[in-house]
């Protein structure tokens, strides 16, 4: 059986190869790959070949964004059979350590997570990951869907780490697709309002047409909010936003910023006695974010504006920055 | 002009009386009501005359789940104005005490609450409350759904103080007005799966049309829960329904029984270090009631089986008990 | 080398027997057992066989709170060397369920416990454990109190379930050693007052001399709380001391009553919205508990009040039930 | 009676004026003022004239760190009585916007606080406050120690914000005295570790005779810590600081720093998902407060360095800069 795997061979190039066939080891499972969103973090291993103090030092297959089908189990695995659709998360923690046993296991430091130098990550046709990493989906959820159960579950996460309650009043800062899926997540888990903010006209029509509130860039910045989710990253964005929280206003980072700090008007937010929560990933978020989307709570299915084969995964990896007129590529690895 | 209240004379009976318009003091402002919902209390004060320690002891006029439109108010009054077409939260806290200061107004010793001896409620044409207790509606909610953010509330806030989180499976054991509306908070809050059960098909079967997961009384009962909102106040089913809960599981007990003492298996549910929270009325849930409702996450209208003119008033009150036709009587005080 | 057990061979019944040398597996240390306390458990599997669903039905040795000096260790163990005076956590969690996994580990349905059947405990010369279960202890801290940190973690985890905040105000019914423990956490912990009640006069005086405010059976009971710690198990006390917690006041349930169902007044209790939390033993502690006892802020030496050799633990299994001169039995096997 | 008050006339300078005696209004109380200690934002008040948006624009009495005995009261006031020795509260909140009803009153936008502008503090004899503003304090706590209850509650809230949890080894950058009470407060919480960082040698060593550890600043920084409560308010120690906390680390932000914006590595912060929450003031400490000195578990005597009477005032007030032999002014006013 072939194996093909779209690989990174240096900054800018994507080649296809074909690998040998995944051997699975105990409690693996091999999933034939359907669907592989893009992420900006793709995107800049791609361009930068780093991000923060992950580098790129070698051949690498990018993607953590997938679903596919369950063709091979090893051992004594029973959340998952062979012929299952399932929705992949990407990180593997190693289930030991002090961050592991207090349960956040996404900030164990020994977690192997797909596509973050040095593992590969989903860009090919067979792969071989924890069988616990996968969550079955239902039958009408299509690949595409599954895949984007992955930034979904950082607006998820997003949500929790904000203390997110059920009537608060939600800025969303970026319309991009973490923001749009933080804002359908605040909207799932009962915020009073959700309003996003960005500079692309195509991302706030997309956020209107499903149902946001938006504000356009050279609004007047008045209405004040419960809660902040900043997924833009991009400079000083973060600061302003919090100028608009209420009293006791909690904002969560999750748009990461090139900058090596950020400067933050702390004396000012101090009055209202803010809390700002940083954002890494996710926890346990898949079994939600099924839910979410299988009910209809959530629909991810708008953002998935371009579809491209493995073969064409370099330029599904440059769209990104095309904001005027996209907002999620899928890659599909059996095209 | 004429102000008809319908006013619970002695025990299990109602005569229409003429009132005195209110005379609204500082603060407050005049209410013509157009719907109220019956609610279990006030069956319970027409036919039993007393609530554990709220006992009727002279005339009273029922009714705590209303909406209206403002005719007038006193002084400084900011959140409403004449022509508001308005929800009411009939709790009327002392903002001064110890509960009251930590944020807890519902917990109030000195809570005026409409419709508990010896305040009286909202069966009247016009009344007059503190305009704090308003909350302005949007034009397409009907007054019927004004009415019910009342209940709704109460399930919303159920879910807080079960700690639900976003993705719990969630089992609501009783399906009337309380028990569906709980269960539609906990999915508008984020709930996994809601599963309702009941005695009455009737009710299962509006629960199941709601979207509702159910589960007939003689099912096998092997399915587990993270999250129990108890709402049929029916003996022995807090705890039985408790011993389904998974590890760390949460219970809510909204549903009021009229045993002295419940008993609990406590030492059997102690191996999953269960928490069972009880749970008074609500705080602070109207604004996201409305919102709920508003945005159609949360529908209240199918509960709405039953109207009725002011003048049968009396009929409402003993419709609650017919469990096989019925969920929510509404009154209509201007007809 | 001669490894003696204190084996309980049928109901009522311990010989001293000689064991195999325990052979460490990877990952596991082997302890010389130096201090093993008596706890309310040892007592009631030595007389009656049982506790809920945990059925002695061999011979199996006692004893879970337990420190001693480790002698041996095998494979990567980091944490504590041949040498080490050590504490011991009793419970081994398997570390991959979904309860490890949420950082519940202590409800982990695998859990290996000392001395809950079938697993044997502590009242041994050499004993083989996880070596993550090992907590060094410093060099000023006497093997009893490193034995007592375990019931202690009893108590700091009670405070933690019910939601201890600093200020309040905490009831603990039953001053046994599980009472005291709980009364010591909850002072070191920030606790405005702490009231202890108990039928021992003998007891009471321990606790007055702790500290501690006490209250005789007799006085009147019309104090209020924050919180209860029901550390007795005693037929009614739950019920009757929650009636005695302010609104919003919290219950936690550490003391095992032995009756099938516990009868509370849930009704009347619900007007001050309570919250009741099962405890089931306690969840990283030993690090919390070291500091507290090593700094002063706990003293747990006045519970000690009885000392035997391992031929004599049949005596320290039934000196528990001497309330009127007894709080803690302490045995130590070397001797 | 005279009533001598510590007028700050302009910029830089105190004169001594009669003032009338204080009317107090319903619910008031008249307190002669004995002990009131000096902050660092009376000192940037009689030196800058502002604290952020806080301008003082005319003469103003400095002083919130009050304790005095009651000499009057008016109308219902069951708190306190006549001749009670009493420490305030010095935040007067308006108990009927959206924060007070929240329980945030501390937030209340319209906050009446002692000696911040336009309001009088309390270097003055006598004075009238709300009753509900006062707390009796045991006749063995001395005016000192209940002038320094302000500055602990700092201490206090500051744990609360961090979400102290108990075991938690924490790290205190500042040791002046809200440094020195947030450390002590944490101890009184349940901490695991207290360590404190200064460039003050005198506040380093008073630190280590309260029993915290300390750390040179030019000492390797490699301990790492769960939770920081930044005191210092100098420029780059939040940020610093921040990276040493573990994985889902909690910081505080109590100091108030003059810049404009505090830079932060919010990118590098991230990986460890940490929580950054600012601090104002406290909210309902005192009860907590006067408990964990008048039971010895804080001590806040060893603070109080230097004793003035009022017509001193203006060198208690620059005291403060002088770090190598002082840490608390207090002023007598009846001296």
């Amino acid at each position: 059986m072939s194996n093909r795997a779209a690989v990174m061979t240096e900054l800018g190039k994507i080649v296809v190869q074909d690998r040998p066939e995944p051997e699975p080891g105990p409690q693996e499972a091999v999933v034939r790959v359907e669907a592989v969103g893009v992420c900006g973090s793709d995107t800049a291993y791609y361009k930068v070949g780093r991000i923060g103090d992950y580098v790129v030092d070698g051949p690498i297959v990018l993607g953590h964004e997938v679903s596919g089908q369950v063709v091979a189990v090893v051992g004594e695995v029973r959340n998952v059979a062979v012929g299952d659709r399932v929705a992949i998360e990407p990180g593997t923690p190693c289930r030991n350590c002090r961050e592991c046993m207090a349960g956040r296991y996404h900030l164990c430091p020994d977690l192997v997570f797909l596509a973050t130098p040095p593992y590969d990550g989903a860009l090919v046709e067979l792969m071989a990951i924890d069988a616990r990493n996968l969550y079955p989906i239902p039958d009408d959820m299509s690949y595409e869907e599954g895949a984007l159960l992955e930034p979904l579950s950082v607006g998820i996460w997003a949500c929790r780490r904000a203390g997110l309650q059920a009537g608060d009043d939600v800025l969303v800062t970026g319309a991009g697709p973490v923001g749009l899926l933080a804002a359908a997540s605040a909207r799932a888990l009962g915020a009073g309002s959700v309003t996003l903010t960005d500079l692309s006209q195509f991302r706030l029509d997309l956020a209107r047409g499903m149902g946001f509130d938006v504000e356009a860039s050279d609004a007047p910045r008045e209405t004040t909010f419960d809660v902040l989710l900043e997924c833009s990253g991009a400079p000083g964005v973060l600061g302003e936003a919090m100028t608009r929280l209420r009293p006791a206003g909690r904002a969560a980072m999750v748009g990461m910023s090139k900058e090596k700090a950020i400067g933050l008007p702390l004396s000012q937010l101090n009055v209202n006695e803010l809390t700002l929560s940083l954002v890494n990933r996710y926890n346990h978020t898949w079994p939600v974010a099924i839910e979410l989307v299988a009910s209809g709570r959530v629909d991810v299915a708008p953002l998935v504006t371009h579809h491209f084969p493995l073969a064409e995964a370099a330029d599904a990896l440059t769209l990104g920055s095309r904001v005027s007129d996209s907002v999620k590529a899928v890659i599909h690895p059996q095209r």
